[in-house]
């Protein structure tokens, strides 16, 4: 009989003490926000994600009746940055994502996915499969003569082998776009779901889509959580209207617990933005739901 | 021509004067938010359901063609509570309930439903069958101790004999759980719909298995403002992402205003974490949509 | 390689600098709010829907593939008002109105759409057909003793023959209403699309409908913002649960771009009641929308 | 012993149940924003006060010893007003506020005032004396072209002989003004003590100023609430920095209780610009420092 | 040189890494709300003073020189609490209270003082003076029926005999008040110092005020955020317009650092009502300048 | 006769159009905010403010009798920065600062003031005097590892001789701070006027003590937002309570216009953290006041 209500849960991710990381899954919040291009704040964005998650703490996932309590996770905190300093930021993430066998990171911005996706694909020894969330495709070369902004990183990771672009599906897209950016994206081979595809096909076939994509490869999960519609995710920098609902998205990721995944992260939580921290819980929920995943 | 605008409308729920009670529908609100286990504040839920109900008061129902002024209703103002004493408001709000022959009550936590369903099974000589609105299940034994919070309403109701839980559905469910709990409400023969499958059934087939769950007993309709998504309903305490649009709960509530419904709930508006009176508003519709009911 | 990053973003719609007009479509701010019902404030709507524009100046429309940088555009500001006089105010807009051949215009209040028709009517020297995205009708006689609110543009507007109702089709409409009100609007000959029918059609049949309705005639775009639901546009004046989701209203408007539109409207838009510029960005999404339509 | 906790505080003024009228003092909202040169909203001013009112319920004034409970009050509800029409607003709320004997205005704009001075002034029989807590002036002959928005209310009064300005003061000026303005109003006779002035002089000199202007005439006093500093006042259309802290003027009402004063108004809240109720509070406590003022 | 920026400082207080105790002095969090009278939720107060804290981790109190990273402290997280049961909880603060040497307790409400004189008195074997800072008296036998509400924590100490009430002065009181509980108060012989006396007097006297007052005995402190005006604090549940600038406090505090004090708490953030953390912010600040008093 | 009403005023610093630079003054935005310890967001800073001047436009300095439409200013928008890196983006203002003859620079962060410093030093050919309200005194040789965070500026100036320390004064300053940092600010020659300091003294005083240390030399002003206490000014990153009312800014500024200042900043506004644009119309109205000064 526990007398530690729900508002008194301690700060870690699911209420878990501090701890220097584990052999199972590390949970780590990497703070950057130095290459946001619109509204700033994810810094603020690990700790508000660790705060809701406590409503995610007491029994089992509902579905695959994982319980998060039974798994071996460990939440070391936050990487340490450069302040001021975005490609020094970038080399110490890589630096301390590499400590880890897998990991969860909670964003942050998302060029934290550069360094995550070049640590993780040297320990795998290859390029990954990508299933990749967002309202825009990320993979400009540029934003605004910064060549790794949040608008980059999945243009260097497919320029530095990092990624395989034909094993790689961007799910939720909607953003005005460059028409040579989208051409040079397809070109590679990438698989681009619009939002507006997502609500018209429904979760299963989207599901059965990234499967077919992926397939058996060791594989990566990057969640921008502007890919849900402002309604349901306000707390970001960059919104775009007509996105996920929050639900689209949990079922989407219900059918593909299957898949090899390697490492994942939730990324563009700007609390300052959010209300009554409806953002920060579908982080939250994002990354319980693939902890969670039925294997 | 009136020269009342909307914006100057009397407080009372739907512009009602005070009035202590009617021989139809009495509207009473229970401010009580002492057993809730995550954020606070439903105590100021009747006060803001009342005011938003302002944008209801002009017209007839657009589709049942029910006018609500053209109802034998009252407002009566709010229950007596107990101050910071649980038991003792529970005891109250079952002490006034009796009062009244047909109660519509805006909470206030989930935990005012049990005392109103002592009330009322009393009143109607035996158990009653329940539609339940909720992300979450509410039949745990105990909550951090106390047996009495906003998750044991229903575990009590059962075991007290006040509802039959083979026609007892709860629809919208979603947040974790232990899995003794779900078994034990599954083995009273309680349906469960989870919000996944109410957004992939659609709400003429959710209809259809609550028609056939509850059929011609005598019922109540409890709605916790949370089996909304927290999108359409920020303000309360403990949010779920992946929840129902509200348009899903009316196109359900709508297909169902046959049944035998002698009392209903609409709880857990917390507006410190609202806006806009958004959640105020949602709350104030589903009691609307239940006074407005095709018959 | 731009050094003006999105946050830097120029006051203007989509960037624009400021210009006295075009021959091609002119942007206008109306900020009347004189005649609302319920919560105040849309006087603040243009300012704060050319600030959310800044996320949709780079690239060009992804499904359209029509970049707005390449239209003659000019967003000439605001139109002069008369402080505190909705009469005055109706007759400066209609006035400003003539002056220029197609318009976009940002509210405001609904009220501003009967000067604006009145102004198009006579240029283009005949009624118009009329796509109405919104909560209400709006075809009151009067709203509150006022026969110029927010409530009576479409009234007025058939009256007058500025519209041809029987190419009028309204869509997400929601709200109480006098069953009089209703049955002189569906005598005079106008289509009704519930918001529930919307959510039950889809978005294609809708469009299809439209089409249908409107035809070859020169058209107009009435959008309001509470056609969609308070969880997309918590930030206007007479919200009403149960409406559109973003993504169908864009889904509808791309579907129907092949319709001879004269003009538009997004109308109130109230920031004071937003969260994180969400509503603005809708309207501000849904006017861009309508410039890169696929004619 | 009570069991109705404060936060169940029915909605009237210090819970005042509805009445039509007393022969005592008379508390009524008037709801306008027609008015108004800035930001909207003063419509929800009169609501928003009454709730903020709970605080002040239970218990006397802590230096006057009044108890407000004791006193002959009524609150009647909102004055009626003509949606939309601010010349018939001001003629209804004349007509409506020659009924009571002592009135308490909560606004709604400034621009009642003159409609209220009007209807006191006749059941007087001659010019009022004025204290007047104020940011602006409100003697400007027009604002933007109109006559009776809410910078006029003084120059009209003046005008019309309603008031006496040699018994007229105005404390918390300090808005930009043009000069031609300033030398009216003080050519007429008016004192005007600047906020810098009021905050390096201290309450009990500016009581003491006050005094002396308006001696023993028949008063008024009229509070408008952005005399409050913006940190005191945020919810409100026309802040300007650099204004009174509310302890100021609570300091300074507690000096004049001996004036002969004949009705009041505070005026200018505008909610949604409010945060935790502490401008409607401010209003409340204001109006309550009246009631409760030591004669 | 450091790499964890300000916004990446640790969850504890200061930074503080979990711990389970201290010789010195211990932090602890104590999460209650259920005899709040007003506005709820003080159980989310420690979080926030915790995370607000961050901005005084680096360097020296700039007027004691004191750093508190030289301090022998502990921040052990929040006490355990009955779920929805006041009695209980009260119980439960007594006997984990009594475990620690000189504690800081962060509330929650203010009837955690109570059980927390309880265990002091009792470490100390005698009654304590106490230095309180509030807006209300916290004197009365009961409110609204419960004895044991945040209104009553005074009246009991002093009848328990915890509190000498000749060495008990209560700085910042400016609500309504019931005239029997003022005269009760005095009549034990404690010191009242309203808020207008404290802007009248200036923080030097009110100081010398203090000292005289308590004397060399054993001291505690006890800080109500609300007596702070709400421009300075508006995150709390009762709030009083009039009430001291946050410099008042401080100026005051730095003076008194002299006195024996045995412990303190700060009480009634509510961060729901809160804005910018300015409110637990100025709650942190308070504890802080606690810990580096100039001794 | 004007038909803008003060809501519609157009966007520019005081509503000025678009210019391309003044022989007078000229007005720029600087949204830098990369090198900020704490909350983020002060690149919203330039646009905020800008919006909340509208207040300012009509009519003159209500003191100083300057009218601001008299003067010869230009706004000419934002400055280009370089998107996530900093010493390109220092490198950038230094550069487009060193082409106006005055300049009254609209923060970003306090980072700019260096490169603002380094262009008018030598365009005046020495070191200057400096004004600098802050509360913290940002002489850190660094920040976590930063040399060019906010919390550096002075220091590099003294440093690179652009300030002459003993012609320079803080005033506000109240945060942690490490005593060798004071004892090497202090070394230099520097005049503190800590933030309590300020309250104790008033402003009269405050003033002659800045004329003292300024004397006639070439001066700057600087003025840090957080100078102001957080219920003025709540919209900022490293907030710390105690601060100035905005009424001792002002009356501060009032009585040094007669120094020979060549130019100024306001900066550290974060809108995302600001209420009801309090924040911004303080920062608008210090520029204000620093135009409209009485020399």
């Amino acid at each position: 009989m526990s007398l530690v209500p729900t508002f008194a849960t301690p700060p870690g991710f699911l209420g878990l003490p501090p701890r220097a990381g584990s052999t199972g899954t590390t949970i780590a919040g990497i703070p950057l926000d130095l290459g946001t291009t619109n509204r700033a704040g994810t810094r603020e964005g690990p700790a508000a994600i660790r705060r809701a998650s406590r409503m995610l703490v007491d029994g089992a996932h509902p579905v695959t009746r994982v319980d998060p309590r039974a798994l071996d996770l460990a939440d070391i905190g936050d990487f340490r940055l450069a302040l001021g300093d975005l490609a020094g930021s970038l080399a110490l993430i890589e630096q301390q994502a590499a400590e880890h066998q897998h990991l969860v990171a909670l964003g942050g911005e998302h060029g934290i996915t550069l360094p995550l996706l070049r640590a993780l694909a040297k320990r795998v020894g290859g390029p990954l499969a990508l299933v990749h969330f967002d309202a825009h495709c990320d993979t400009w070369p540029e934003s605004f003569g910064q060549r790794f902004s949040h608008g980059q990183p999945f243009f260097h990771a497919i320029e530095e082998g990092l990624l395989d672009p034909k094993r790689m599906i961007q799910i939720g897209i909607r953003s005005p776009v460059e028409p040579e950016t989208m051409a040079w994206t397809l070109g590679k081979g990438v698989t681009i779901l619009s939002a507006q595809a997502v609500h018209e096909m429904g979760p299963a076939s989207v599901a059965a889509g990234i499967v077919d994509v992926v397939g058996p490869a060791p594989a990566y999960l990057s969640f921008d959580i502007d890919a849900l519609d402002p309604a349901f995710a306000p707390g970001t920098g960059t919104p775009e209207i007509g996105g996920l609902a929050s639900w689209q998205a949990q079922a989407i990721l219900r059918r593909i617990g299957g898949l090899d995944f390697r490492g994942m992260d939730v990324v563009e939580v700007a609390p300052a933005y959010d209300h009554a921290e409806i953002t920060a819980l579908a982080a939250a929920t994002i990354a319980w739901e693939y902890l969670c995943r039925a294997v």
